[in-house]
């Protein structure tokens, strides 16, 4: 038998979540059964998306529920198996995070082929989020050489893969996040025009200072005055890659939408929402292209990482404040 | 020399309009010079984008100038002619609405094939009004048999295109319009569920009684409480063509949007404005699928005529406060 904490929904957030909504527990894993892996994870992920999850209402992934552990991205090391492909020493990607170890069917783990990148890059660059932004300007915006592409919240796991992704095909890049160290990291990382949005009294004008040619792509990762500016500054037949609105997600009560979405009619616009697990076939291309990136040194990321899984909670708190910088990440082992 | 009456912009509108931001003018239109056709207009459009060139802002289309006659679709007879291809008894559409007569160059002009319809119905079910509905639906909405459609503004111009089109095409149709004689209209023209917003205090509750499986295709013409109810009740994957939101027309300042925008990314859903003239390559399609209709009995539409060019003030005012009864004409002779 094998020890493991694990962080648990303890009640719904209202608003902006607390460490108090979150209880950590110990409990025994068994040893695996005919066709199942005990693993210990190494790293797991906090996400955005999951506070929708511990919100009850219908979504396109279940609620969390009340009292049983959390779920999300992790990395892991086979540390027992009973199934056929995987053994101790495999490294493994799965959803059992929020969690020291586990014991899951085989069918519910991954085994990663790592192009040479540590472990942890498959729950930010290389993973999920690297894949979100990939498709997102890819496919969603069909973003094209030339482009002008704003990024919103672009210093964070998902928008400094976008603002390269679109550097690297010959796009120019405007980017805002919150805060000096934030801006010089994406001016580090060839973004064009960096906007420090906490800097600035009105986004709008910001945005038409940065593009004066205005917009042609927008990746959207915040709503409210983001997507406003990004509809103020969009040019004709401009596509917005819709991936989230993080500045809504603990909102008690539903805030207005933007006041100029009679935009999208004189001026063309696409707005496009999508979820990255509709788009997996795109995988394979992307971490081909992206290793070749990172290998010629073309390619910059930033992580960050707490330590243990007593963090996990107030590590997930931090993507609502803005004091990660590009993935977070808890390491576990 | 022909006299003519023209209306003339007097003032910019400040909210709704009013006739006092109108003036009426006596012209005398010369005869046709070499290339020119002299034509008697005998109706002529009023409709709700022009409000915006009423206002001046950038646009997809200039604003009307202040002391100048304004602009619009009208069908008329050549009087006289000193052009090739142009004949007196010649029925000829242009956009010089809003006048009597006029003299123009004939390239400016285009001749009618009637496919056996009034003249009048090219500037609505048959023209611009007609062919919005058309390529909203058929292009802009990727609209196919089975979906579920919900239209706004239903009993209008567009919107009782819309409604047929997509009955016609295999749709299940829900239609929106305010008040009984309307309601009454729609299920004539086999609309499938029937919503008198003006009777319905809540009307997300409304599309959902009336599309308890939700909708696919939105086609928008309302803005507002309509847009936030379309978002509610979107199926994942729905497609939004985006035609107009004739209620925040005459707002002095702007009202905020959907609170319930967010919906876009877990819904995948697509919102595409459009512009009719950007698609009038589907043109003989649509007049070719729509003659067919009309002859056989399964197209049915409605017009609101008020009669000379001193009521084209007022006929333009009642598109918002919803008077008109489809599509909204004024006989000129």
């Amino acid at each position: 038998m094998t020890s493991s904490r694990e962080v648990r929904l303890k009640q719904r957030p209202v608003g902006l979540p607390t460490e108090a909504d979150f209880d950590l527990a110990t409990v025994e894993v068994g040893a695996p059964a005919d066709g199942e892996v005990l693993v210990k994870n190494l790293y797991m992920s906090v996400d955005p998306y999951m506070r929708g999850r511990m919100t009850d209402r219908p979504s396109y992934v279940p609620p969390f529920e009340i009292g049983a552990a959390l779920q999300g991205g992790a990395v892991g090391e086979v540390v027992a198996s009973n199934a056929d492909g995987f053994k101790p020493g495999d490294i493994v990607s799965s959803m059992f995070g929020w969690r020291e170890a586990f014991t899951a069917d085989a069918k519910q783990l991954q085994k990663l082929e790592t192009h040479g990148l540590p472990v942890q890059a498959f729950l930010g660059v290389a993973g999920m989020p690297g894949l979100t932004a990939y498709v997102g300007l890819t496919r969603v915006a069909e973003m094209k050489a030339g482009d002008i592409v704003f990024v919103s919240a672009a210093a964070g796991a998902v928008g400094q893969v976008a603002c390269q992704v679109a550097r690297l095909k010959g796009c120019t890049v405007i980017g805002s996040a919150g805060g000096p160290e934030k801006a010089a990291f994406l001016r580090e990382i060839g973004v064009d025009q960096v906007i420090d949005y906490k800097a600035e009294p009105d986004l709008k004008a910001a945005l038409k200072r940065a593009a004066p040619k205005g917009v042609d792509v927008y990746f959207e990762n915040v709503g409210g005055a983001h997507l406003e500016a990004a509809l103020d500054s969009a040019r004709v037949n401009g596509r917005f890659a819709m991936c989230g609105m993080i500045s809504l997600y603990n909102d008690e009560k539903p805030e207005p939408g933007p006041s100029n979405l009679a935009l999208v009619i004189g001026k063309r616009l696409r707005l496009q929402g999508f979820i990255v697990s509709d788009h997996f076939d795109l995988a394979p291309q992307f971490l081909a292209e992206l290793s070749g990136w990172i290998e010629s040194g073309q390619f910059h990321y930033r992580e960050t990482v707490d330590e243990g899984i007593a963090a996990a909670p107030a590590a997930f708190l931090k993507l609502f404040t803005g004091e990660n910088f590009g993935k977070m990440l808890v390491k576990l082992a």
